[in-house]
């Protein structure tokens, strides 16, 4: 049976509401506390199976490669390419079946290989090479552009025909859990003569996915749809954590830069493409027609539900802030992928795509504070009577996502950061 | 004696012209045809001094490191932080001496050790980590300003406030020698209704000098002057080549991003920030007065020339198209370190930092063919009769740059690039 198959069981018992089915086996690096080496794992059910472990075991072997799972990231597993990692799935997917034995009989090797997804730490998935930040929902960019500029100027001109995207900060890509700190910056609102430097007061989150790439291309190379769709090696959760008023002020000519450096978010499990594949759907229909080299025949967006939950510093009830679907985005990763080839960028294994926020046409799809306050003119009220437009100390923000199949969901975990007050 | 005392003198004839005087002593990394592998070496005079070779031979030591320079990059070298560099650079100054035995005397190790830098193929000298790319000229920014928006708007307004920068494409920054490919992208002059995808018709260069970091700080940390100035571990030329007609469509609202992602192209030797001390020299006065986190009390600008020369296609006559100085730079990279780590942005060991264009307040001090044509509408006269208004295929770059000493000369070698057509 293929590993995406809805029918497939594990010996494990995995609840129909879990993220981590025998359909999905996603991939993360952790440690515990009796063994601290950072390794490779799957997520299944309540467990994170081993692969180091499984590979000193001899049950999954390669033809030119050893140890790759024995590593602080997945990076050098991803360089295998994807015929490798179609087939290292399909051969987890089969030491997981409720009909096979060879792990599932083995009591000794499955005390060491499973390890209680509690006990375990994640770490960082990959050594982040590139990170690219794209803007790639047409909601979003009209609200802001509402906001900024007034109805009848909201998407700039070049929206429509570009993947607009800029280069981020790979050096703050941080893994879910870390504690955001507040960021200090350059701040001068209309009103006043001169900035003052101090602590952002308008900080927000960006509910974004992100594209881990897998492979790489030659500098000076172009990427065709398939090609650019074959590097990519699975997605998580991103949040582009953003400094709304630092960004104000410093963006003009060069861009958004230290309003974005401060820290960006993942969630700790690269959800393959190919678990993913069952999800596919076509995006938004793309009107004016995208120049050639951005057409795309394939289905490359995914029906993959996302919501955002605000705890508000000291309390216990989180609110439900987002609800929306990454088949939203109007520009795909696989188009996003292909413009940054373009120009004959080398893309790097450990390159990483943030999507751009991913709001939608309702109000409840809104992927940032900025756009959910409407820019501090409605905020929102908290359980405990406060009211919020940007994120206060303390306050805890977390992402979910999942694609919902038949009797399972393929789901991504969480992306959760806390507000540090800044130093 | 320290080793930038001008009375200095190495057993190696060195031409008071060189670029590379036992005052000097600048890393690179290289390989010979018979002796593929990459390692690091020094430049003195016409030769390499392999320094694998003198760890190898016991000459050069380390309390807490080995094999640090038979490494395909700088990185691990510079990790083992200032007080390293500087012990090794005075030991490496005691080895060249004309009258110090231990390396003079050994023919057989001065046969293996001193590569003839003609048989030496020079190798990208760092794994670059973060590429970032400022914007500190205050004529250049001026002059970009009055062609696109006119003398009164010249200059942003954050312009003074801000050493602004952006993030750049670590993945494409390539040593001196590395063909240019004339990028393809979006262009759409303002005259047409919609874009095309084609090659660049406005390929240009910039002239900027590069920084190379040696130590890290801490996501969350902020660095004062000293700090920053003591994690810059030396400086490179850096061609920044630009496609004005793809980054005039696509810069809004995001900033360059394929316009600059394409290809960076840096000089293979670093010369250490130590060699370049006695050239130390105070920036241009900064009124108004920088905020005080941004205020600096040292001289951290440098008294060091620069000249550019385009050798057109097919002909054999080179042009002198620009000779300026770095001095000019009104934000000093040490105030760009501290304002890139002002939000807490995490520096890395091997990250990158362009100057931004080095432009004068003289014609012939202008960094960029968008300035010396003026936007198109003064081309350079050629000696073959052509003319140039932005780089043709074929046509040579070539950037020098060096301090002038007393009786010798601290200098950078060059980094030349060509254009090769696009695909």
């Amino acid at each position: 049976m293929h590993p995406n198959d809805p029918k497939l069981r594990s010996f494990i018992d995995v609840d129909p509401s879990s993220d981590f089915p025998i359909q999905n086996l996603p991939y993360g690096v952790f440690f515990t506390p009796e063994q601290p080496d950072l390794r490779v794992g799957v997520a299944i059910g309540d467990f994170v199976l081993d692969l180091a472990a499984l590979e000193a075991a001899g049950l999954i072997r390669f033809d030119n490669a050893s140890g790759v799972f024995a590593r602080p990231s997945l990076n050098a597993f991803m360089a295998l390419g994807p015929a490798v990692w179609g087939r290292t799935r399909a051969r987890i997917s089969e030491l997981l079946r409720h009909d096979h034995p060879e792990l599932r009989d083995n009591i000794e090797l499955r005390r060491r290989a499973l390890v209680p997804r509690n006990f375990a730490d994640m770490h960082m998935p990959i050594a982040v090479q590139g990170f690219t930040d794209f803007y790639s929902s047409k909601e979003h960019a009209t609200n802001v552009g509402i906001m900024f500029r007034g109805k009848d100027n909201a998407l700039m001109p070049n929206w429509l025909s570009i993947p607009i995207g800029y280069n981020g900060r790979a050096s703050t890509v941080v893994v879910s859990g870390t504690p955001i700190r507040r960021p200090r910056g350059q701040l001068k609102p209309p009103t006043a003569d001169v900035p003052v430097f101090g602590p952002c007061k308008r900080l927000d989150f960006e509910l974004e996915m992100g594209v881990v790439i897998g492979q790489a291309s030659a500098m000076g190379e172009m990427l065709t749809e398939q090609q650019a769709e074959e590097m990519i090696f699975g997605f998580t959760l991103l949040n582009d954590w953003s400094a709304r008023d630092i960004q104000a002020w410093e963006y003009v000519p060069l861009g958004p830069f230290q309003a974005k450096a401060f820290g960006t978010s993942i969630s700790p499990w690269i959800v393959t493409r190919e678990a993913l594949e069952p999800f596919r759907v076509h995006g938004p229909a793309q009107e004016p027609a995208p120049l050639p080299y951005l057409q795309q025949r394939g289905a490359n967006n995914y029906d993959l539900h996302l919501e955002v939950d605000l705890l508000g510093a000291g309390t216990s009830q989180p609110v439900r802030i987002s609800t929306t679907n990454s088949k939203l985005m109007y520009w795909s990763s696989v188009q996003q992928l292909v413009h940054q080839a373009s120009n004959g960028c080398a893309i790097a294994v450990g390159d990483l795509l943030g999507s751009g926020t991913i709001s939608g046409p309702e109000k409840h799809q809104r992927g940032s504070l900025l756009e959910i306050s409407w820019n501090g003119s409605e905020p929102l009220e908290m359980p405990d009577g406060s009211k919020r437009s940007f994120l206060e100390d303390g306050d805890s923000l977390v992402m979910r996502g999942w694609c919902e199949g038949e009797g399972y969901r393929v789901g991504f975990g969480e992306v959760e950061g806390t507000i540090a007050p800044a130093r």
